[in-house]
């Protein structure tokens, strides 16, 4: 799926003129570095700027807004979507070389940074220091906070703490035209005027360039545990779900786990891994360290009379990180049975949990792909991956899985489900995008995008335009 | 400061018979009681119009855009800052008769209001279910629903538990032009598309409106306790509050209160209600019932050790509601000083709670006029009350005690703050929106609402108009 619009188009020598031009890259590997995310698309942008300051995103910008040139933005480049593989050439403008941390301050409950830190970088940085910033994908060791803020990431720990939106107080963004918007601050609330934060978190690159980010950080938990439960299937283990929450309990995250990623977990870590079950749950509780205890027994023992077959505990900071270890095997796994794996992140209403898998499992035998179910449980965020073989070579098989998703995404959207909880649309779900909202949440959409980018510059080519 | 601009147009005739007559008033009486709220000014409206549904909303907007008329929308009108005050006539359009609870569900963790619904009404009955909303300003038994959400309305669990904007999953909004957008739902996390939840909430009914929402519920705290302590300075109360943040302590909520508000109180309700002190803190925390006592006991010797003079407990619900009900009383003794209360929900970076009030303080030595603050520590939101003489009525006290807010509020941009937390800006804070705001951030304001209202007929002259 390569595209190479134009390559070395006359206006490179004038972009070099304007910016350092150790910073632009025509080079073909180059471009073919920049031109893909983790998502199966690619295309070739006619140059690559490395952006190093404010200035060079401003004059880019500037540049390419007179010229009406293509600009998209990436940050570490690992969206699973393709939202910054840029779809129509131009430029990609990468920020990850702004990737300072500029302050981390406990005394305003704030931590300031340039968009190319990545994110784990931060948290590691924040949590020396006895803070937290709590969102947590999974690919945290390898995504900008810049393009957290891009997809409004979230996380197992968003069940508790909320998404990445929660957490930005205050924004710089370049705008298409090059000027400079400063929103927000470093005050933990904040109703001055309409939400210009909002407006930009979460928009995939289509409205502006961040720069800077003031984000909120909150007291790090002292502890926290962990119970893992097997249960006899997956409806009984979303049943479990239900009871904890009906139980006034807040847990930091609730993880569900279905048969099939057992299978594959068990092949690929050995039979005795997982205790025997057709569904895994994981719970997490955090607070203060010498009070968890006595609210893990308790959880321990709810837990016990929601059917489980085997409950075990996580107490120490070891024993929960090894949890989390195995949850990440979980993908691994599934990675290693050799197939390609389209990774939905889908959402149900909560109570719809079983109804999905249930679904899952029929559109399995119903075309004979895969389907493995996993997720933020709490959430009803339930990453739905179809596992397919050949995906990227094989033709009819791409055709099938293509149709799959199809009727995935229709169920979805006749069941009140949301069509991504938390990678973005992208060019991945831009299939689907204008089923999943109104007509007129459509027109609003345009409406907006048309009222900050006028000319179209940003990103263009995924889910506002045609 | 009432204004009267057109009793009686033509169009009221006309706007009879597209919608219920029953529901059209031109009476002087409710005119005059729906062209106000809290604050200090009034206009009448041409019209006020009770909606009783979406249709009379739609058919009401549709109205009004063709023949460009002036719409105001209007929840419980017990707002603080002059917000849905019509102050250009037109309609008032209220929908404090939409009120209906329509639906609380804890297997999805959403409630569906309608916008007229009292907050308090919403929090009993989700509380009922063993549920929580969380957001609770100080009006939570007078304002409306919708009013928080035109507001993104705040309170003191915010520390922990977010504003407003964190618990809405999906609105219905009526657009200026009579259109209906849907937007999010009842899942708890979303991607699809820009965040138009976060356009509309806490637009001050600038963009549209709103007529039905989708609410995020959590489980209930199963417990909660409270510290109160008094300090021999403020500063040693702002110690405190950094001190247990800085402990991994995530309290619901952290409210400090001045030595003129105590001496106030002292004064109403008896010198010996308090201990000595000159500030006053309250801590609560939440969490499980067999496990929150051992916090407490931790909490109550870590803030013995910030030098507090006295350090009270609260461990039933009964005693903690006696210390939230102490905490309202703090604003009532204001109000019994006879003086007029220009309450300013001011914020600032956490770190200058204690610059603030020397500021404060130092504004009341230069001008004589009276300064008393209390609010959310945690947050930095310090609600900063000017206590005027005869405010309403003396051109003299008015003028110096306008001028006195000038300073203040100079003082709290030039300090990196924000001119409200939680009220909004509406009329009261118009005035300095503009320096609150860079001149990006306006222009931006401006074609965000052009974008949306293009014949400006919401809301008119409020803080995106000049």
């Amino acid at each position: 799926m390569a595209v190479d619009l134009d390559s070395n188009p006359e206006w490179v020598a004038d972009l070099k003129q304007i910016i350092d031009p150790k910073i632009v890259s025509t080079d073909d590997e180059i471009r073919a570095e920049f031109g893909t995310d983790r998502w199966h698309a690619m295309a070739m942008p006619a140059a690559v700027v490395q952006a190093e300051s404010v200035d060079d995103v401003q004059a880019t910008m500037r540049f390419a807004n007179e010229r009406e040139i293509p600009v998209t933005t990436r940050g570490a480049g690992v969206g699973y979507v393709g939202g910054c593989v840029p779809l129509k050439g131009g430029i990609l403008l990468s920020v990850a070389k702004m990737n300072r941390i500029l302050e981390i301050n406990p005394k305003d409950g704030v931590a300031v940074i340039e968009p190319g830190v990545i994110l784990n970088d931060l948290v590691e940085a924040v949590r020396e220091k006895g803070w937290y910033y709590p969102p947590d994908p999974a690919s945290l060791k390898e995504c900008s906070v810049g393009g957290t803020i891009a997809t409004n990431a979230g996380g197992p720990r968003c069940l508790k703490y909320g998404v990445t939106r929660h957490y930005i107080l205050g924004l710089e963004v370049v705008l298409p035209d090059g000027e400079l918007l400063v929103t927000g601050g470093r005050c933990h609330k904040n109703k001055t005027g309409l939400d210009l934060i909002g407006m930009f978190v979460g928009s995939e690159g289509l409205l502006g360039v961040v720069v800077k980010a003031t984000l909120r950080i909150i007291p790090l938990p002292e502890a926290r545990m962990m119970l893992t439960a097997t249960y006899p299937s997956f409806a009984d283990a979303a049943k479990a779900v239900e009871t904890i929450l009906d139980s006034r309990w807040q847990p930091s995250a609730l993880e569900i786990t279905d048969s099939f990623t057992l299978q594959a977990a068990r092949d690929y870590l050995g039979a005795d891994t997982l205790p025997e079950g057709e569904a895994h749950l994981i719970v997490e509780i955090d607070g203060r360290k010498d009070s968890l205890s006595t609210d893990l027994a308790a959880l321990h023992q709810l837990v016990d009379a929601t059917g489980a077959i085997a409950v075990d505990e996580a107490r120490s900071e070891e024993e929960c990180d090894a949890v989390w270890q195995l949850r990440r095997e979980f993908s691994y796994s599934l990675r290693a049975t050799g197939l390609i794996k389209l990774n939905e992140d889908i959402v149900v209403p909560r109570s719809k949990l079983v109804e999905l898998v249930n679904f899952a499992h029929q559109l399995q035998q119903d075309t004979g792909i895969a389907v493995a179910c996993f997720g933020h449980a709490g959430d009803g965020n339930i990453h739905t991956n179809l596992m397919v073989e050949d995906y990227e070579t094989n033709a009819e098989n791409r055709a099938k899985a293509d149709a799959a998703l199809d009727v995935l995404f229709r169920w979805i959207i006749e069941n009140n489900g949301q069509i991504t909880g938390e990678h973005g649309v992208g060019m991945a779900k831009k299939r689907w995008f204008k089923d999943a909202v109104s007509p007129v949440s459509f027109a609003m959409h345009r409406r907006l995008k048309e009222a900050i980018d006028p000319k179209g510059i940003l990103n263009p080519g995924k889910f506002i335009d045609d």
